[in-house]
């Protein structure tokens, strides 16, 4: 991992050089519980004192840490200077944004910080700490210049180096494994909750993490009765005939994660195949998804590509999705920053912030068939600089289960 | 922990209701990686959407959460009203506010959310969420409602209910187990790294967690050329004749930490007890932790029992210690709220906050003996209404390991 933050460190520093601000201050304290997302691109492991990371314009990259974290620091590598503190980081935090934004700078310096109001994965910065950082900066040249840090912290979560892509393809593909492996199990009677548990226990087998808690990971659905959505899979219902099974589940390898979703369907005595109703709505669905996917390309919109998806399924006569068609996937599996979602007040100005190469986002949707279940699929893909490159081997066809 | 997470939530109510506040919002969204340390008392797995949970003055407890949560958290329990929202939680959200603190609550409404320059673990809304919650009261009676529920949140995590401690005690007992099984590993020519990743394998084969990172968890030092703090074990350091070992290990059972620090010693030939040197550091050390335990009572102010423990030391002629004497553990090693510090900037009001019977504390400090290494320990007590019980079995003695 220390290999990848040193990447990370190095593309901060570039993207700090591309933009508006004049420095960009990851500022943090205790991290082991609640961290700035931002952090495990700069440090591994926690620390534990309020900490400062500065990038400058002109590429400087400094750390100030409490003391007892200085010295691991530093041996981690990536940092120009990283200075130890015991009483007060406020000496040393104050020095350096002195030294690294002159005066020659200009009369109104922008100092980023990581909030913002939409991009979750962006607004690490708590109330309190910005509170703290505007009373140290009280006094100085410094006193307005904290602004959003929202588009630094966005591409350097979203645009995925080489090492980070092939983890992200490792997750992926045992992913896609374990949806195999899974399918000789969804036989009639199992349970969801057994079925959920079988899903751990090959998750846990083959080494991995789970992109997101466990309770809900696999998400399993079965039939008409079942909890779509986030629910948990249900002790009482049972996988009969004529249902659809939905599985949505997502791992972690290296700490980077999957999110997936597939389809099966278990046949009514003496059918062969799935019937119109579940085939038109596999049918829709699948397109949809082909639908966004050609409205994917760099400096799209993502409101753009949720409504290519979401006209082409309401004219294939299904009611819309009430969610986003996708989102970014990275580290974990709700990515933050830029989303191919609809223009709703919840999504704030994610769905408007233009697409860019290199990242890796979900394509899903669903529709519910009456008296079958919920049939929805979820795909991943890489932008690249003409369109994408699929990550995930599409489901294109509905696989019927034996009884 | 669903049963923990009833009780918790009980708590709360209580709580708020013997509190200033007309009202605590719990404003989270996408939980997964970064939560308010608040969120995992109320609610078990994450939240993706924009979510709300309001204690009343009058003791109701309201969750406004997306769509697809609002079922598992009727499921789970706790809650008066469960509401679910699909395109943003504003409406909702306002009706509630409205609704919950009536206009005869009087003409200043005091909402309390979760931010402190304090108090890390009552900091949980980010500066972004904070805006936006701000932006949707504006031009309402609650325009400037907000202030800090420091209190609220520090007692809910602070005071520890029976089955907390419960968990606690576990997580204690298993770590002094691993210490004496570490004990037989402690053989000349082993390295810190070594000895850490053997800890690692018997933490994992008990089937227990990390209280924080396992890079640095357990922290090895063996003798003066270690890097003593919060540093990763060497790969090139070997315990040598002479060497003071010391670890800081701490294990996660159940979701709650123990912080527990211990030493040995490691003879020159013909050696049959420590040295002078190192056996009075660890009496000195030993009897700091006692003198400090004296004047932990409820009511108390930390910085007075940090005083009590700081002065013994330097009587007893040892250099001061560069961090607090003690700090509150729970879910994870460094729970927040009040701590047992000195009065520096980086520690906030901290040290100020009288402390309170159900709190559970580590006690600890070390002193560097100059050509021998770092002798430091680390215990935990909980505050009862007339002082402390110990929750750890104290080191008393060091022992002497054979060469």
């Amino acid at each position: 991992m220390s290999e990848l933050i040193i990447q990370k460190i190095a593309q901060a520093a570039r993207l700090v050089k591309a933009s508006d601000l004049d420095a960009w201050i990851v500022f943090v304290r205790e991290t082991g519980e609640a961290a700035d997302p931002v952090l495990a691109f700069l440090v591994e492991g926690e620390l534990t004192w309020q900490s400062a990371f500065i990038f400058s314009k002109k590429g400087r990259r400094e750390a100030i840490v409490g003391s007892f974290d200085a010295d691991a620091l530093r041996e981690a590598g990536g940092w120009d200077v990283v200075t130890g503190y015991v009483q007060s980081i406020r000496p040393a935090l104050l020095e350096a944004i002195e030294r690294l934004v002159p005066v020659s700078a200009g009369p109104n310096p922008r100092l980023g910080v990581n909030f913002s109001t939409s991009d979750v994965k962006a607004d690490g910065l708590s109330h309190g700490m910005y509170l703290l950082l505007e009373s140290y900066l009280h006094g100085t040249r410094f006193e307005r210049s904290l602004v959003s840090a929202e588009a630094v912290a966005g591409r350097l979560r979203g645009i995925k180096q080489p090492s980070e892509i092939s983890c992200m393809r490792s997750a992926i593909a045992h992913t896609q494994e374990i949806f195999v492996e899974l399918t000789e199990c969804m036989t009639l009677g199992v349970t969801e909750r057994e079925l959920r548990d079988i899903a751990h226990a090959k998750i846990r087998a083959a080494g991995l993490g789970f992109a997101w808690s466990s309770v809900a990971n696999p998400i399993v659905n079965f039939g008409p009765n079942s909890m779509i959505g986030h629910g948990t899979a249900s002790e009482t219902i049972c996988l009969e005939r004529g249902h659809i099974v939905h599985l949505d589940m997502g791992v972690r390898f290296h700490d980077y994660s999957s999110d997936l979703q597939r389809c099966w369907y278990m046949p009514n005595a003496g059918e062969q195949c799935a019937p119109n109703d579940v085939s038109r709505a596999f049918a829709a669905v699948t397109g949809a998804i082909t639908a966004g996917s050609h409205a994917l390309v760099p400096g799209a919109r993502g409101c753009d590509v949720d409504a290519a998806a979401r006209s082409y399924l309401v004219a294939a006569g299904c009611d819309e999705y009430d969610h986003a068609f996708g989102h970014q996937v990275g580290r974990v599996a709700h990515d933050g920053g830029s989303i191919l979602g609809p223009a709703w007040e919840r999504y704030g100005d994610t769905p408007f912030t233009p697409i860019q190469a290199g990242q890796i986002y979900t394509l899903e949707l669903g529709v519910f068939v009456p008296g079958r279940g919920y049939l929805g699929l979820e795909e991943m893909a890489l932008v690249d600089e003409a369109g994408i490159v699929w990550l995930s081997s599409r489901q294109l066809d509905l696989p019927v289960l034996k009884a």
